[in-house]
C-alpha cells in the first residue's frame, strides 16, 4: 500500500486508525523495514551473553531494571528557607498505562515527609459529632475497604502555561503533577456514621501530622460522598511520601485537599480558614477578590509522545500517545490534532474509561517533514470539553493559576524537533 | 444495638451487611471502645516527634516506609542443583486491593533472571509467516499499545493442599503464586498480521532469552483474541523477574505460558512439545497418561484475613476478607461460610469486576469464641463455581497436582488461632 493511499482523519497527517494493520513495515519506515528478513534461513542472531548463563534467582522485594533507572521524578534543590517544601514530578513521557508506580508518584509536601510508626499514629474524629472518636492504625484496619482507581492531580501543575512566553518544558516538568494509583481505603461516610454528625455541621476540617499541620476544610456533601480514608495505594500500605500510615483521598478535587499523614477531621459549620486555603490554594480574579473552595480538577489531556524536547529522527507514520483525565467524571472522547485546531480526528482509547482515573489514547500520523502543532482535547462523560489557552485566560485573567487544564500545543519543526508552544 | 439482635446472614456468627454502618463500637469491640473520648476537651494527644520538625523533601525514585518491610515475597533457599530455578510468592495476607505492587509480584523462574539490556534484544517472528521480521526494542515502542489490568497465576499455585493432609501455611505460603497487575502492551494479533499468517499455522511457539530458553506452545486462536506483547507493569517497563524488556501475556492462562524475556515467536502446524510443556505443566491422569495443554485457570477465591496461622485477639466483630479471580471472566460472586459449608452468605465485592482481573470481597462475621471453619466459593460470569477439594480429587485423582482451585478452608478454634484445614 502506498502512503499516499492513507485515508486522512484530519489536516496534516493524521490518519485512519483501520488502516493501521495495513501500514505495516512501509508505514512504520526504515526502522523496522532494514531489519526484514528476507528468508528464514538467513536468520543469524548472536546469542547475547544473558541467555548463556543461569541468572540470579527469586528475590524478597525486586528492583528496576538497571536499564530504565533514567526514569526519575524531577525535584528541585532543597530550599533552606522551606525546609522540606517543594514538590517532585511523574516522567510522563516515559510511562505507559493508567498506574503510576508508586516510586515514581509526583509529590507536594509543605514540612517533607514524617517518618510516622503506624503504632504511634492516632486519627481523632470530633467537633461536630455526637461521639468525638480516636482510632489507632490497628484499628483502621478491621473496617471495611474498598479499592478504586483515581487520579490525582496538584491545583498548581501546568501553571507553566500561563505565563506569557511557552516555557521550553517537556511532559514532566511543564504537567508531571499528576498521576493515578488505585486507592484502597475506608469510605469516610462509614466512620462519620460511626461518630454521629450532629445537624449543624456543613464542613470537615482535615489536618495532617507533618510539621506543617496542613489542614484543608472540605464540604460535608462531597465527605459522605466518594471520600476514602486511604491505607493503601496500588496494593501495599501507603508510601511515606504519599501520606503513610493513612492520608485522605477525595477523588476529582485539587490534591491538596487529600490531606497526608491524617491525623484529625473536625466537623464545623464553616470552613476552618487554614494557612494552606488563604495563603495559597485560593485564586485571584481579575478583580484581586479571591475565589476559595475551587476544589474539582477539570476535563485535560495531554499528548505524551510526541511531547517537549523529544525528537522525530525520521519521516514515516507515528503513534501519537497521550493520557486523559477529569475531576467530572469519565473519558468520554479525546481528539487530536495537527494543524493546531483547525482540524479534529478522534483518537482511540486505549484502557478503562472508569471514573476519576486517567484514561490512554492513541492516534496513528504520518509525519512528512513539514511543520506541525500536534494538540489533544478531552470530552468527559458530564459533556465538559478541555478548553484552549485563550479561552481560560479570558476567563479567569492573569492573576489566577491554578486549575489550569488548557489543550497543549506542541511544535514539530522542519528538523523533527518538539517544542512547547502557544497555538 | 446489642449483638443478638444482628440479623444472621448465614450460620456460625455471618451476619448481614446493612448492620454494618449501625454497629460502630460495640461491634467492634474494646479495641476500639478503650479509646473513646468522653468529650472533645478531655482530649489529650501527645505531639509525636515526626510531627515537630520538617522531614526529608521530595526525591527522584520513592521507597515505601520501613515500618512496612515486613511485606515481603518469600523465596527459599537456592538450589545449586537447579541454578536460578525456583520461585518466590506474594505476601497476600499483607496487601489490600487488586493491583499487587511490581516488588512483591509472585516470581518463577527456571533458570534465574536474565539482565537484558533493551538495546541489545530482539523478537523475531518466523515459522509459517508470509514475511519474517526481527523488532528492536525500540521498534516495538511504537506500535499502538493497550492497557489492561489481568492477574497471573502459576499453575502450581494451592498444589500444597492437593497431598493428604493439611500443611500448616499461611496465605502466602499456599497461594503466594498469584498476582495482579495492569499490563500495557502491544496486541499481538497487530504483529501477526504485519508478518502474515500461512493458513497451515495452528501454533505459535514462543521462546524466552533466559538460559532455560523457557518455551510453550499456544494455539493461535487465543494468540489472535486477547495476547499481548507486554512492555510495561503498573505503569513502569516490566520488572527484570518479569521478563524485561518484553514478556508474553496469556490473559486468563497458566502463568508459564506468558513467555519472560520474549526473544521468538514462530508459527507452526503443531505444538513444539518444548521441554517445560512435557517434563512439567502438564497433568498426569488416573490412568497415567498425561493431559496437556490445559491452559485456562479455574474460577478461584481465598478469604486472606482471617488465614492461617493469624490470631483473633478478642471476641467481636471482624471483616472477612478476601480475593477472587477467574481465567473464564469476571467475578459475579462470591459466597462465604463460617461453618464448614453447611451454610453460606453473599459477601460484597469491594473493587471493580473486571475480566481476568482480581477482585475483592468482605462480609461482617460476630466471633463468638467457639470453633469456626470459614470459607469463600467464587462464581464466574460465565456460570463456573469453585469447586471442593474432594470434587477437585475425585474428578483428577491424585497424580495430578496443577491448577488446583479448591475452596480453601481455614479453621478457627477456641483459642482463635488460624489453621489450613480439609473440611
Amino acid at each position: 500500500m502506498k502512503k499516499t493511499d492513507l485515508e486522512k482523519a484530519a489536516g496534516n497527517g493524521l490518519i485512519n486508525r483501520r488502516h493501521l494493520l495495513q501500514l505495516g513495515l512501509a508505514g512504520l519506515g526504515s526502522g523496522v523495514a532494514s531489519s526484514v528478513l528476507a528468508a528464514e534461513n538467513n536468520l543469524k542472531i548472536e546469542i547475547p551473553g544473558w541467555s548463556k548463563q543461569p541468572g540470579p534467582g527469586a528475590s524478597a522485594y525486586g528492583v528496576r531494571s538497571g536499564h530504565t533507572e533514567f526514569m526519575q521524578r524531577s525535584a528541585g534543590a532543597p530550599n533552606p528557607l522551606y525546609p522540606g517544601g517543594g514538590a517532585s514530578r511523574s516522567p510522563l513521557q516515559h510511562l505507559q498505562g493508567t498506574i503510576t508506580p508508586n516510586s515514581l508518584h509526583f509529590e507536594r509536601h509543605h514540612a517533607g515527609i514524617p517518618d510516622i510508626d503506624p503504632a504511634g499514629h492516632q486519627l481523632v474524629i470530633n467537633g461536630l459529632v455526637k461521639q468525638p472518636l480516636v482510632f489507632s492504625y490497628e484499628d483502621l484496619l478491621k473496617y471495611p475497604m474498598v479499592s478504586r482507581i483515581y487520579f490525582l492531580e496538584c491545583s498548581g501543575n501546568s501553571r507553566a502555561l500561563l505565563g506569557p512566553n511557552p516555557p521550553d518544558g517537556t511532559a514532566q516538568s511543564i504537567h508531571g503533577l499528576v498521576s493515578c494509583a488505585e486507592w484502597t481505603g475506608i469510605p469516610l461516610s462509614t466512620l462519620l456514621e460511626e461518630a454521629g454528625v450532629e445537624d449543624e455541621a456543613r464542613w470537615l476540617a482535615a489536618v495532617g501530622a507533618d510539621a506543617a499541620s496542613m489542614g484543608r476544610s472540605i464540604p460535608l456533601n462531597k465527605a459522605h460522598d466518594d471520600v476514602l480514608i486511604a491505607l493503601f495505594q496500588n496494593g501495599e500500605p501507603v508510601r511515606p511520601e504519599q501520606g503513610h500510615p493513612m492520608r485522605l483521598f477525595v477523588p476529582g478535587w485539587e490534591g491538596n485537599v487529600s490531606v497526608k499523614w491524617l491525623t484529625q477531621l473536625k466537623l464545623t459549620r464553616e470552613p476552618v480558614q487554614f494557612r494552606d486555603e488563604t495563603s495559597k490554594y485560593t485564586d485571584t480574579l481579575p478583580d484581586r477578590s479571591s475565589e476559595q473552595f475551587t476544589f474539582p480538577m477539570g476535563c485535560k489531556s495531554l499528548i505524551t509522545s510526541p511531547s517537549g524536547q523529544m525528537s522525530l529522527n525520521r519521516q514515516g507514520v507515528y503513534q501519537i500517545n497521550g493520557m486523559a483525565w477529569s475531576g467530572g467524571g469519565s473519558i468520554s472522547r479525546v481528539e487530536v490534532s495537527a494543524d493546531g485546531g483547525r482540524s479534529w480526528a478522534d483518537a482511540a482509547i486505549e484502557s478503562n474509561q472508569s471514573e476519576k482515573a486517567l484514561a490512554r489514547f492513541s492516534i496513528p500520523w504520518q509525519w512528512s517533514g513539514g511543520d506541525a502543532i500536534l494538540q489533544s482535547r478531552a470530552t468527559d462523560s458530564l459533556g465538559n470539553v478541555q478548553p484552549t489557552r485563550e479561552a481560560i485566560l479570558a476567563d479567569r485573567g492573569r492573576l489566577s493559576f491554578y486549575h489550569n487544564h488548557c489543550i497543549q500545543s506542541w511544535a514539530v519543526n522542519g528538523n523533527g524537533e518538539v517544542r512547547n508552544t502557544y497555538a
